[in-house]
C-alpha cells in the first residue's frame, strides 16, 4: 500500500475519485480497454447490494432467470428507437470455433430484445400474467472515456423485466420499482436521490417513459444511480408479445424494465467519502468494524489477543461484520490509515490498559478524531457497537440530505440559473420544449435531470430559458 | 402445460431427459445456436446450489470478485497446452463501436489468463500470499452439439483461482476444493461421486494435475460434474506470478483453479429423475413442499384456505421453502402431476375432511402411490415435514449410491471389461500408458473417468488392455 497522501478532494475530486478507487482496493483495470477488474472488497461491497436489492424484488414478486449473453444483430434491429440508441455501442462477435459466423452475435447491452424473444414464446394466455422476472449479469455497451464503476466498457447490474395485461399494471410496476430504488439508495446507501421523470431526450431508447433516482455527488455533479421505465407495447409489438385475454382475443402486451448497476457504487464513493478516503454505509460495509490489537511485547500481546478474540467472537455472534487485522510487521497507525482509506465504519481498538480496564476503544469513521472516539466496556461493546453502526448510518443521511438541499436552489432568471447550475443543482419550470432544454445543455453543460410528479398540477410558471408557460418543474445540473 | 406422458425413462433417456427439462420449466433453448435460457425455476435451484457452495467457499477462506468477460486474444495464446486446449472453441469479438478492432477479444473461455495478468501485478511479497479468489460467471465455449445444462454455448459457472508460495500449498488447496465438491454433491444434491486424479490425456489444458468427482447417471453413463486443477507453475510463468519470499528472492508462485458449473443441475436431473419427471433434493430444491387445497365449492373453499394459510405460514416461519397451488381452474389432480413433473420433494393435500380433523395428507415425491402417503395432525406438521425432507434426502443418497454400487464391478479380463462398460462403470488396472486408453476409448467408447487415490501403493495388478504390471486402478465408462 502506498502511504502518499491521498488527492484533495475539495482541490481535484476527479484526481482524489480515481486514485481512492485503486488505492482501496475496490476495483482496477482489466487488460483490454476500458474494462475493470472488481477487487474482493469491491465485490463484498456490490455483494451486500446485490442481497439488498434482492430482497426487495422477491418480496414485490419477482423471481431471477438467466439469459444468454450473445444476441442475434437482427434482434437489435426490431425496435426502432432501441437500433438508434444502442447501435453505435456494441460489441459483435463474429467468429465462433475458428468460423466465420453467418449472423453477428451481439454482446447483449441490455436484454429487452431477447426477452422479448422468449416472453413472445412463453406468454399464451392472460393466466400468465403478470411475469415479473430479474437478472443479475454483467453488459457491454463501447465506451470511449471510461472511468471505473462509473463508466466501463463491461459492468455489472441487475435488470428487470415484465409484461403486463394491462397498461395501469405496467406503471404501476414502473412506479413500484422505482420506489425500490429510492428505499434502497435511502435506507442502505444513506443516499438521498431526487426522482422522477426523465425529459424525452434523456429516456431510454424504446421507453415510453423512463423515470431515474438522481443524485447529488460530493462534487455538486448528478449521478444517474437507477432507472425504471415503462415500455409501453413498443417490445411487446416489435417482438409480439401477445396473450388471449379473457374474452379470447389477442392482445399485446405492456413491458416495463428496470435496472441498477456497478455505478452506483461509484455514486456510493463520491456522495460519501472524504480527504481520507472511503466511508462506507455500515448496512453495505464490508467489514463493519475492525478490530485492531496493540501491543508492545510478546506479553502484551498475549492477553490483547484474548480480549481481542472475545469482542471478535461475540460480535460475530450478534451478526456484526468484523474484520481483525492482526497482521504482523505493521504499527497500529499504519493499520488506522488502512482502513480509513477503506472507510470501514468503527475502529476498535484494544491495548493493555483496555484489557486492564476490561474497555475497548471506538472510533467512528465519518466523524475524525477526539471528537469521534468513546471508551465503553468491554461487556457492553455490542451494544455500543451497533448503536454506533446505526447512528454513523443516520449520520450520513442526513450529511447528504443537507448537502444536497443546501446546494439545490430555485432560480429567479437565466442569468441566475447559470450561477447555480455552475456549482449545483437548479430546481426550475421548463416549456418542456427540446429546443430549451439544447440551449440549456449547449450553454451551461447542464442537462434535464429528472421532473418530480410534485403535484404541481394546479401551479404554474415560466419556462427558465424562454419565458413560456410551463407545467413541469425540472431538475437542472452538470452530471456524469 | 403439456398434459402428454413424459417419454419413459428406461426406453429413451436421452429424450426423457430433453422433455423433462423443457416441460418442467428449468430451461428452454436461447435464439442464438447452443445458447440457454435458464427459467425461473432453474435459476432458483442454481442459486439454492450457489448458496451451498459459497458458504464452503468462504468457510475456506475464499473471497469472491468480479473479473471482466473479454480476455485479449494474445493472452490465451501465452500457455502451451491451454492455447491447444481453447483455440478450437473461442468466440472472438472483432468489431466494438462501429469499428475493426486492432487486437481481437476473446470472450472468456475460462479466466486463467486474465488472472494471471491480475496477480502478477497484485502479489509483489510472501506476504501477500495466498490469493484465495473465486467468480461466479459464465464462460463461453464453442460447442458444436449441445444440450441443455450438459453442453451448451455459454454456461454459468464458479471459478476459484488461488496463488500459493510453495506447491505443498497449492496442492493441499486442490485437493481441500475437490473435498468441497465431494461433500457439496453428498450432502446437498445427494450425489455420491467417485472422485480422484484424471489421466494425462484428460486433464484440463494447462494443469500439472487434475481432480475430478464423477457420478453415475441413470443410463450408467459417468458425468463429470467438477474439476480441482493444480496448475503447476505453468501459469505463473506464463504470465509471471512472482513474489519476494522471506529471503529476498523472487520465486514463482503455485497456482490452482476449481470449477463446478450449471452443468451439475444436468447431473441431479439424471440422477434423481423417474418417469413422473425430476425429484429435487430437498436441501436444494426451489420448492421443498408445495400446499395444494381441496375443494368443491365456496364453502369448503373459505374453511380449506383459512387452514392452508395457517400451515404454510407455520411452514414459512420454520424456514421450509413451501409454495402454495392456489390456482383457479385447475383440478387438484391436475397439480398434481405439474409439481410431480418439477420434482417438489413433499406434496401437503388439505380437504375438507383434513379441516374436520384437524390434519394434512403428505405425499413423499420418491415414493409414489399409497405407500409415499401418511395422515399427519395438523399441529405436528413442521417437525413432519421436517422429519420427511430429512428422510428423503437421505433415502435419495441411498437409492443413488446402491445404483452406482451395484453397476460398477472389477472386470477379471477384457471380454468382462467390455461387458462392464456397455452399461456401467469398470474399475481396472490400467498401466498409465496413452496407447493403451485410446484403444480402450476406440474399441468400447469407454473414457478413463478417474484414478482414486484409494491406498493401493503396495498393491499391483495388470493392465486390462495391455497386461503390463500397472499400479494405478482407474475408473472406465462411457461419458456425458
Amino acid at each position: 500500500m502506498s502511504k502518499k497522501k491521498l488527492p484533495s478532494r475539495t482541490e481535484d475530486f476527479n484526481d482524489w475519485y480515481n486514485t481512492v478507487v485503486i488505492r482501496a482496493d475496490l476495483a482496477d483495470y482489466g487488460p483490454a480497454r476500458g474494462t475493470m477488474i472488481v477487487k474482493p472488497y469491491g465485490w463484498t461491497l456490490w455483494e451486500n447490494m446485490q442481497q439488498a436489492l434482492d430482497r426487495r424484488f422477491k418480496d414485490t414478486g419477482h423471481v431471477n432467470a438467466g439469459f444468454p449473453m450473445f444476441i442475434p444483430k437482427s434482434f437489435i434491429d426490431r425496435e426502432a428507437s432501441h437500433v438508434e440508441g444502442f447501435s453505435p455501442e456494441l460489441a459483435v462477435v463474429t467468429i465462433g470455433g475458428g468460423k466465420q459466423l453467418e449472423e453477428p452475435l451481439v454482446v447483449r447491452p441490455t436484454s429487452e430484445t431477447i426477452i422479448g424473444y422468449a416472453y413472445s414464446k412463453w406468454i399464451k394466455s392472460y393466466r400468465d400474467l403478470p411475469v415479473l422476472i430479474n437478472l443479475w449479469n454483467s453488459v457491454v455497451r463501447w465506451e470511449l472515456r471510461t472511468k471505473l464503476f462509473l463508466r466501463t466498457l463491461e459492468f455489472w447490474w441487475q435488470e428487470g423485466h415484465t409484461a403486463h395485461a394491462t397498461y395501469e399494471q405496467a406503471q404501476e410496476e414502473t412506479l413500484q420499482m422505482l420506489e425500490v430504488y429510492i428505499d434502497f439508495a435511502r435506507n442502505e446507501a444513506a443516499i438521498p436521490p431526487f426522482f422522477g421523470r426523465k425529459s424525452n431526450s434523456e429516456k431510454f431508447p424504446g421507453a415510453d417513459v423512463t423515470y431515474s433516482i438522481e443524485a447529488m455527488m460530493g462534487d455538486k455533479k448528478a449521478l444517474q444511480a437507477g432507472t425504471s421505465h415503462n415500455l409501453g407495447q413498443n417490445f411487446a409489438k416489435a417482438f409480439d408479445i401477445q396473450y388471449l385475454d379473457p374474452n379470447n382475443e389477442m392482445q399485446y402486451c405492456w413491458t416495463t424494465s428496470w435496472g441498477l448497476s456497478t455505478r452506483f457504487i461509484g455514486a456510493m464513493i463520491m456522495t460519501h467519502g472524504d480527504d481520507q478516503g472511503l466511508i462506507m454505509p455500515p448496512r453495505l460495509a464490508p467489514h463493519q468494524a475492525v478490530l485492531i490489537p496493540i501491543y508492545k511485547d510478546e506479553d502484551q500481546k498475549a492477553t490483547v489477543m484474548d480480549s481481542v478474540a472475545s469482542v471478535s467472537a461475540e460480535l460475530i455472534e450478534q451478526g456484526i461484520r468484523v474484520k481483525v487485522d492482526d497482521r504482523e510487521g505493521f504499527t497500529p497507525g499504519h493499520k488506522f490509515n488502512y482502513w480509513e482509506l477503506r472507510g470501514v465504519p468503527v475502529r476498535i481498538e484494544i491495548g493493555p490498559k483496555d484489557v486492564a480496564n476490561q474497555s475497548v476503544a471506538l472510533a467512528r469513521r465519518d466523524v475524525l478524531g477526539r471528537e469521534g472516539k468513546s471508551i465503553v466496556p468491554q461487556e457492553s461493546v455490542t451494544s455500543a457497537v451497533n448503536d454506533l453502526l446505526i447512528d454513523i448510518q443516520h449520520s450520513l443521511l442526513e450529511r447528504a440530505t443537507n448537502f444536497r438541499d443546501s446546494n439545490t436552489s430555485e432560480p429567479r432568471d437565466y442569468a441566475h440559473f447559470k450561477e447555480i447550475v455552475a456549482d449545483g443543482f437548479a430546481f426550475a419550470w421548463w416549456c418542456g420544449g427540446e429546443t430549451c432544454e439544447t440551449a440549456i445543455k449547449n450553454e451551461t453543460k447542464a442537462t434535464s435531470r429528472c421532473i418530480p410528479d410534485s403535484g404541481l398540477e394546479d401551479e404554474d410558471g415560466k419556462c427558465i430559458y424562454c419565458g413560456e408557460m410551463s407545467t413541469d418543474k425540472v431538475y437542472f445540473a452538470r452530471s456524469y
